[in-house]
């Protein structure tokens, strides 16, 4: 049975997905949807994912999408593959959770924003509007605070091991540290030590 | 062991977590938080969710914020207390799991800016803004197409049994059918049908 990831390579949802298959060693087709073409909003890829938005998966006739449900059926189901990416604890299990929801509702928001000034826009050949990046800086400057006091009591962002939620942060933070925001993770000591890890 | 919700009783995140304890039949203390003085962004509150947002929670010496989180350690944890939150087959929960990013990605954001239209501005006095409601109108009605759509083949927005991703729609469903955004609800017959098992 093979398991498919249908998106679009460059998407931060996307590479989650890829990052989680890698860490568990499982073999994957990747399936390129053509976004100009407008792929994502027709069948037959609204089928997979009603809302039009790229990663879809499909492990026989389980289809899902949203990249972290993805990311979570695959550690929970592939257990003995590749890296454990979930504790077995009960209580470390619900601390990584609330570590996951922190990745999706208070780094990922605006870490994305800073993205598509520092990475997309140029990209785009537009220009980056500073006194938004800079908003957005603040901002990221004030989660990695909090990360930084975490760190200094827990070896990873969800606990005592690599986990989802580290996996979660990867493409992100890959985009950004290749941008001037580098220095807000070179700021935080802790941080800036969990990268080799996190980028390897 | 008593549990411990600290928060804000009208904020949907807190209502979510509240829904959940009624839903277990769980005893627990609320702590009411006093937004005005400023309590969220300072100690105590902070060692709690260095976030300085509300929702969280105490089960003996574990400390838990992101409401999310919350629930689904309270489903999973007492698990043999009042209503069964979660299903307990694989791919069921794969499912449910997608289900719940939804709520969190696709309608939470749009309701909630809706709320703050519809509901938070009056309360504080202020006019609403009919073209900015209108618009989250629009966005909210496109989710809600896809819901009618899931409704037709499954019996809750999670599958089908009651599950934490109606749980999680109802505060904020809750507080929307008591303004004009009612008709988006009735427009659709499948979401409208399931009115009332959601807001009992």
């Amino acid at each position: 049975m093979t398991l498919k990831v249908h998106g679009i390579m460059l998407s931060p949802a996307v590479l989650k997905v890829i990052a989680c298959l890698k860490e568990k060693e499982l073999d994957y087709e990747f399936v390129s949807i053509d976004f100009k073409a407008g792929e994502l909003k027709k069948e037959p890829f609204l089928h997979l994912n009603p809302f039009g938005k790229v990663p879809a998966f499909e492990d026989g006739d389980l289809i899902l999408f949203e990249s972290r449900a993805i990311t979570q059926y695959i550690a929970h189901t592939y257990v003995d593959c590749g890296s454990q990416l979930v504790p077995k604890d009960h209580k470390a299990m619900a601390i990584m959770s609330v570590c996951m929801e922190v990745e999706a509702h208070q780094f990922d928001s605006v870490a994305t924003k800073l993205n598509y000034e520092f990475v997309i826009k140029p990209m785009l050949g537009t220009a980056t509007d500073d006194a938004v990046a800079a908003q957005h800086e603040e901002a990221l400057a004030k989660v990695l605070d909090v990360y930084e006091e975490r760190l200094k009591v827990s070896k990873y962002l969800g606990g005592d091991c690599f986990t989802l939620v580290d996996l979660h942060h990867t493409p992100l933070i890959n985009y950004l540290v290749g941008t001037k925001a580098k220095s807000l993770f070179e700021l935080s000591k802790h941080v800036n030590m969990l990268l080799p890890g996190l980028l390897g």
